[in-house]
């Protein structure tokens, strides 16, 4: 990996990321329930990345990713291997800009992310459900075609874009003791402390990870990088590992990393769509479960969460 | 039934209703969606009162009621019979005021709506699951606690209350072209009518009703009041039939009422969900099936939907 692409986004960066990507995205709102936060004893402001373009934050990265490419990179499209929320976004972003798209889905992935990735145009090829036939599909392609790989998270634009979550939510939100996001490859969590950080001084990154897929905690803690081993989590988002640029980006600006159970995330996910009345995904309820599991530390505190998405199939919910 | 209880209201009984309750209520916000408008080719726009308190419009009317009572109409309380919406609404509008509550709820209602009426600290009785069990329950309660019956929607305050939620749509949305809104026992269309009626005399106000709990539709182009006899329908907001006072003001300010099957119903609702991302029960969905059911009515039109309610049970989901 060279050291352009090992280079950390600053105040600067997403300060003129958000100017780009601001007209292209949705400006999504901040709610609050009165009877969650009486029941986690918190005051906690939800920033509502489901009602983002395509279901989630995602698109904030693949927009400022796409809008960043040259003329003749633009020739060329762009590709990636996913089989969840970046596709779609990446899809979406690149048809808005009049740049192909291809994308290596997994067979197995999810009929509706399928019909996502597809209405937004992209051109899909279909391989094993596995990383190394996900990722000698894709360089076949890019070779082929020139396309240019946009990573779903290790990526300096990808993470610029994520970080205009946060930074919406900082501009708008002053009051914040806490700011929390879950973190699976850790591209939201990156841009959201890198953020939070370079905003505020004084407020606390506190990140959330299902316990079955919990290796930011290990490498966090270890201080080098320990690769997940065939996670399994409902918070079907966050399977995936750190990358190299988003370790070193947790490492040095997140404080405290926590892990939860399977039930928790089960029941932070319930308690969001029973008294807030919006659909979120799995891995957008594991801060909530975090806050459910440690209510010591999150009491009497203002808490931003960034909600990831609220792409869930329907056919196959836990409740 | 005496003549005050049959009194219409009018716009200025609107207004003023706002200018009593707005602090009470929440003014929530109007969404829409791209995807939604491409496949029904209307332009809609959904009034949320899913995020309502309570999670439905049914707040609104009972606010409304709770704070016309006179002092010594405080002193005994309120009761009513109901197994959803209403039960809730009423409890807290009393609890807010510090009225005694009581409510007559069927021993089956669902788990979820016992809580939630426990919750905001009514006194429940608990009755055989028929009408005749609810009414002689309910008047064995008034006349011992000399308590106040508030009908949950052939009442005065209550159309008033409902009406609120249309009022504050077109007050914000001037331009729209018709309003819809879901009819049970009419309360809701009757103050949506009219604040439509009475803020734009040219608007379409057209409702929309299961065709297996169509009483609303036969009733209004008979002419005279048509009870529904045991209907079954998955919205189960709305299986009660019209009031004297719903029919009158539905036959005076009404233009049309559609109805609508069941899987339209769900597919209406589904479609919600995913491209919305918001949580809304069945009888919600209910304007929408008939814009899916009858395009060429809406096509190319302004459509504000009055989204009722948000209170569903998610061990019970028809997908």
């Amino acid at each position: 990996m060279n050291n352009s692409i090992e280079k950390t986004p600053n105040y600067n960066d997403i300060f003129e990321t958000y100017n780009r990507i601001k007209s292209f995205i949705h400006k999504t709102p901040v709610l609050s329930s009165k009877s969650i936060n009486k029941i986690t004893g918190a005051e906690i402001y939800f920033k509502c990345e489901n009602f983002q373009k395509t279901g989630a934050f995602k698109f904030r990265g693949a927009t400022n990713a796409v809008l960043q490419l040259t003329e003749n990179q633009k020739k060329n499209g762009v590709a990636t291997h996913s089989s969840g929320n970046h596709a779609a976004a990446l899809a979406l972003a690149a048809k808005i800009a009049g740049v192909k798209a291809y994308v290596v889905m997994p067979e197995n992935a999810p009929l509706i992310k399928k019909k996502a990735v597809k209405y937004y145009g992209a051109e899909i090829t279909f391989c094993e459900p596995t990383i190394e036939a996900r990722e000698s599909t894709l360089e076949k392609i890019t070779e082929k075609t020139g396309a240019e790989f946009i990573h779903p998270y290790n990526n300096f634009n990808v993470i610029c874009g994520q970080a205009t979550s946060a930074f919406e939510l900082l501009n708008d939100y002053k009051i914040l003791d806490i700011i929390s996001a879950p973190v699976g490859g850790g591209g939201l969590l990156s841009g959201t402390a890198i953020s939070a950080k370079s905003l505020r001084s004084d407020i606390q990154v506190i990140a959330a990870e299902p316990k079955n897929a919990d290796d930011a905690f290990k490498s966090f803690n270890a201080g080098y990088i320990i690769p997940s081993n065939n996670p399994k989590t409902i918070a079907d988002g966050l399977l995936t590992s750190l990358g190299s640029l988003t370790f070193k980006i947790i490492s040095e600006n997140v404080d405290n990393i926590l892990t939860v159970s399977e039930d928790s995330i089960i029941e932070a996910m319930r308690l969001i769509w029973e008294r807030m009345k919006i659909i979120v995904e799995p891995s957008s309820a594991v801060p909530l479960a975090a806050i459910l599991e440690n209510k010591n530390i999150f009491k009497n505190k203002r808490v931003g969460i960034i909600i990831s998405g609220g792409n869930v199939d329907l056919n196959n919910l836990p409740f």
